[in-house]
């Protein structure tokens, strides 16, 4: 059976991740991904109402007009997990292809959410859950196998495409977590298996390909949260955290300290509550009975005037805002914007860390200056990557001993780690290593 | 009562602490350190042989002549705790004063220990161990107390020295743990009571001034360590781990996990021998009861011929060498000069920071380097500091409420964060905030 | 004769500079000015309408309620060159005092342009124009001496206040050029003797008081960009330039090689136009007679329509934009905001350097990657100093041989280095090295 | 004709270049080069003694074993320039070829220097000269041709290797200069015309191309070395000036700068003497009669010893160690080991960038450390690379117009810029640009 993949978007930046496998005549198409960043450079552009063809020009989306260089029909789209930088994509591409989305259910859920809010295009494409750990037949012969995995979301997986030729592992993105806090751990046992049955090809996470070591596990950022927040309990003054709104496990641990050093923790901002609400409504949290989740604007400050009122002492605000963003909740307190009144003293924990970017890092800075200048004190980097470091990629490549491998998710730069410690592992670039880029075909049994 | 403080070492640098105070007729000294990196830069400096006036030149040792300006009487000299920058001058100055040396029991064993490899001058001076939490009188109408904090030793405290004129509270060097693994929590109530009975002067460690946030707990790198160690589990290769010789707390979390993960520990190089040594006899931690300890080459070779011949994957030497000190013993197996052979896959676990010069830096990166040449992966930063962040800084100065504060441990631009933050909570200097320099007088009380 | 010095702003920042001399019942006060992010920071403030007890709040400009502690009448205000952080609190804070505003030709020019857009105050000080080398008397027994000294604006001179107690030279800004390009060398023979003559107090601008040797000479940047723009001469599309507007010399380097080139230059953006044609009717800088200099958008914009019209190979804008702030006419064209077409392999050339803070330097980010959207190549960095480093701090202690010496125009920090150099040279802080901060009153003599 | 390009050594690396290109039955190598740091990372490896097989092993020099697969004779080694990664390896391996070795005079003489030292082997190959700008025939139907760049070292060229199917240009190394104080500028009319006859392949050197903008002319670095040398014209004590040794137009510039300031220059280090006697004597520069050039450590001292007897301010010693190489003279100078005395405020000038790695900058920072310890100061990064930066590239694209690319020169991380603006030129990885690595062969036509 022939087997081409298409290294379609994501293989020259981080963001728009998307590839597509044409095993046969069956081709499945692993995420549909935005480049958020080429969206923020502009100052206006709002995509609900943008042509998938303008959002491509701006390399926000993947250009995915070469997928008709592949001989065979999409039988799926697979997003892996809910982030933007993999589902951003489907409002605009996915009403295209005459195939289901197949994805875990949070992440069905949050592709559920993007398509209701999309108003440029209609996409009615079937929307099927599939749980970690299942498997469903795709085309002729081909079965679709979803491997948990452990990232800064919940729901996560890796999945794997069982071809006559081998399996095609799709290993966007994860950490090797093995007390993940929210959910089981990665599944390493079930690669390991894979890997004795033959894989063909491994598609590799390498955002974090040129850094040493392991990626903690997201156990080690709640130790250090609960150092930091158990040392706040007599502050009697104003506490407000920020971070990823996807990540729920960090949410929960930061709602269940806020709740242990006697504070009412309270969800802020439009993603706070959109996450977070998600993930309880569909039981992969249990917040507290009463915890205030709210995201509209009114809400939000009617919500503020009633901790200054009652006394911000007895509350946690978990806001949005992490990196600065001009629009978000904390960068609005930062600038008085809101009737939460910051005074000397007053703590803000980012349970995050700056997307290292001298954009972020000019906004962040600013958000920073801006809480300062009111007094606020700053805890920073109280956070883990979601990502593999090098010793996970060295233990996959124990687990799955691929014939191919193909980086993915960095640019050439970031890529470069991976490809050292792959040719350390024996692998030889042209050969069974493929550094490919975006647009590009690559054959591996014709 | 006059009250005159003499900045004597470590006022322009981090290194060779020295302060004296004078309360009345009697005098104090906090303090007898070394400036390491004054010596290394040197080709074949052996300080035990050297003249303290030598090392004085060198910018080794504090330049005590300025003692001779404080008109009164040394009654006690205090080291805080057991680190060289703090009592690595003792066995070149301390003769020159009629007057007993006063630590915790720790510190005393391994001031002790320093006196008697001393060649050139001979110290008598009485040791004399106090607990901390306990007190002694010092001169006429002083009191002497010891405070317990917590830092990357064990056994540290904070002096303070009661005075009618209020407290001298010296706070060199501590982080503030609640939760430090091995030993008691940093002492805040008592600090808050001395605070409430009045300080006059705080002296602090500016180390970290610069850093925002709180410096984690051991508790935090603890569970880092146990991570990775964990993660490696299954590895039937060898595995080395490193760190700061004296951090005993660290040594117990390695020696710890190690067993938990099926190997047996064993701590090789001289300071290892030396600190965990010392430590154990003075029962301040509890090893494994065949916990193999060696420190002279000949022995530690011979252990490490037996790890060859009984399988390097029952065993995990934790060695000297962190900062990839030529002649320590992570250098000489990464020089393929030990009868350890490394072999690919291999790991090493830093648990420690490379101290931010160029020269440390330098050799650190040689040191890793040549371990990768023999197929060796590096974990690295598994490790949090032993010194106050900003967040610390504040804490201490709402618990103390000094008339005074002198900043210390850095030279200026290191002090500048804390001269802000202590500008923040309304201190100025030149009238309150006495930014000083090595052999400067303060002046408090006349 | 009683001399006391308020060191007022700019001790603990660069920016808003502000500093009084009282000798006897005289005072001077050298400088006025703006710190510029303070008020950026903010989204939408407008200073030409604010009150200076605001701006003092906000940090902006400086707080001179402590002139009040001065027992001494005003005789003059001096700024030392037209820079916002010298000048641009003239406007706000001038009218308070009873006295003429003295200053080069050049600044003086420029403090009558900024007094005339003020909207909330009405300045009516007398404007007095002094040469660079010329002394005027000043209140009783005082001499004010202009020593011409070179900077990255023209006109530039450190005023010397002479007293019978010796001179206090105000040091503020400068780099030590000998072949500045425009205008005359720093006047270094001058200086050594007022050194001979005997000098009291040096107040030095410590801008990169920590960076090693010697800032290069205006002539250094000439040749870089002279070796940067010959380059380009055979290219036959769009090449632009941006630098400050107030570095006429480098403006006069750029027209010069454009035409060299075979180009006709054109001054694009308000600033440009202000401080280029304000040189150019001082006779400070001869311009080509039909060299175009527009501020207006509309008059900028008729010209960009005109070079399209003509051809962009003709032409070589040189605009406004250098650290891409955000309305400036570089990043409106980056934006695509003007009728400039940029096109795949257009060059700009930025003869500049990023100022080193997160803000500015997010913001140069995003401007050059509009730029690179379009195809545009950059060339930075094209830029030399306009302050001391080192070499040049030690060369002015050997000229002065000052007995007192106050570092400014940095924050602690910043002034860390010169401490260190200060002190090689014998000066000790506390006694003749007066580390200040804002509002802080050093008193010479008594 | 079958055309294949084998990427020896240098395709992973800076250091130990070597490529092969097969034109039907002709071989022709270019450069056969040491990795330097490969080889210091030892304690106490010396070359001259060692074994080719041995060398490859540490990957100090390339591995030429690959040579066995490439179907054809070596007709020529063509070495492009004196620096030691691209002629180091020569005495290694240039006896198992057949063929002569040709290079410009300047670089024959140097290669016959190494192969005289050289202890394990016999090296006699033929030592053919061929001037820059000249042609010699190859094998059947080829031409070799000389085309002049501007690089670091003088006598640079870049070999042209003319075939039936177009041109192979062998890019390494070079900057673009038209103005580079020593030798012709750069030929670039000569390469737009082998643009036009049209190139089948570009080998590059992608040293800095991960840099911004243009390298600047050797003349900027002149002119930035005139301005620090003449500012210290007044000095009345020593000068001391380090740089690359084999660098001669910057030793040239060094020695003039000298005695326009009325100081006698001398060069002193074994490669000063190397270098700068080899230039003197093949008239590549002509030095004042009377320049002083000693290499033996014991004419250096004497020459010391005379300098300090007849007094500092009238020389300037040009020395090695411009990277604070342990062993160099600068190094022994700053450890007070020769009988030159520094004293405070001596000048040194490192006209010399410090290569970015951890072990020079520790070095390096060691060196500067001692030399501050006896009160010199410094200058530094007086200097500009040699490599083009990627402006240069962006123009060599635009002049050769190449069928394919080959980056060389760097690791992958470092290629990187390199490949995304030959994608930007249009370029595809894969198909016309070529990521290689150490043992690559590529068929460019079969």
């Amino acid at each position: 059976m022939e087997i081409e993949i298409a290294t379609i978007g994501g293989y020259e930046e981080v963001g728009r991740q998307m590839t597509a496998v044409r095993a046969g005549d069956d081709v499945v198409i692993f995420d549909m991904g935005l480049n958020l960043s080429k969206v923020l450079i502009h100052d206006d552009v709002e995509t609900e109402r943008m042509h998938s063809l303008d959002l491509i020009d701006m390399g926000a989306i993947p250009d995915d007009r070469v997928m008709s260089d592949l001989e065979g029909d999409v039988k799926a789209i697979v997003p892996t997990h809910g982030h933007l930088d993999h589902i951003g994509a489907v409002s605009k591409l996915a009403h295209r292809y005459n195939a289901p989305i197949i994805a875990t259910p949070f992440t069905i859920e949050l592709v559920k959410q993007m398509i209701q809010s999309e108003d440029k295009f209609g996409v009615d494409n079937d929307l099927v859950k599939l749980d970690a750990g299942d498997s469903t037949k795709i085309g002729s012969g081909l079965e679709l196998e979803f491997v948990n995995v452990t990232h800064s979301i919940i729901d996560a997986i890796n999945p794997v495409l069982h071809t006559p030729e081998g399996a095609i592992v799709y290993g966007l993105d994860k950490r090797m977590d093995h007390t993940p806090v929210l959910g089981d751990p990665i599944d390493m046992k079930r690669f390991r298996e894979i890997g004795r049955e033959g894989v063909l090809c491994y598609i590799e996470d390498c955002t974090n390909a040129n850094k040493k070591g392991r990626t903690p596990s997201e156990n080690v950022a709640r130790e250090h949260l609960r150092d930091v927040m158990y040392s706040l309990e007599d502050y009697d003054g104003g506490i407000v955290a920020t971070t990823f709104s996807s990540h729920i496990a960090r949410v929960t641990s930061i709602v269940e300290f806020a709740e242990d050093i006697g504070r009412q923790p309270v969800l802020l901002g439009r993603s706070m509550e959109k996450y977070s609400g998600t993930a309880e409504r569909l039981n992969f949290a249990e917040f507290p009975a009463d915890l205030g989740m709210y995201g509209h604007r009114k809400s939000v400050d009617r919500t503020f005037t009633r901790i200054m009122n009652e006394g911000k002492e007895d509350f946690l605000p978990v806001v949005t805002g992490h990196q600065g963003e001009p629009r978000a909740m904390l960068t609005r307190m930062a600038r008085g914007e809101t009737p939460y009144e910051l005074e000397s003293g007053d703590k803000v924990i980012f349970s995050a860390r700056v997307i290292p970017e001298p954009t972020n890092e000019g906004q962040r800075y600013q958000a920073e200056t801006l809480l300062r200048m009111q007094g606020a004190r700053i805890y920073d980097e109280v956070h883990v990557s979601g990502h593999l470091n090098q010793e996970g990629h060295y233990e996959m490549l124990k687990a799955l001993q691929p014939q191919h491998i193909i980086p993915a998710h960095q640019d050439l730069a970031g890529v470069s780690g991976y490809v050292n410690l792959a040719r350390n592992e024996g692998y030889t670039p042209g050969r069974d290593l493929h550094i490919s880029h975006n647009g590009n075909m690559i054959q591996l049994v014709d």
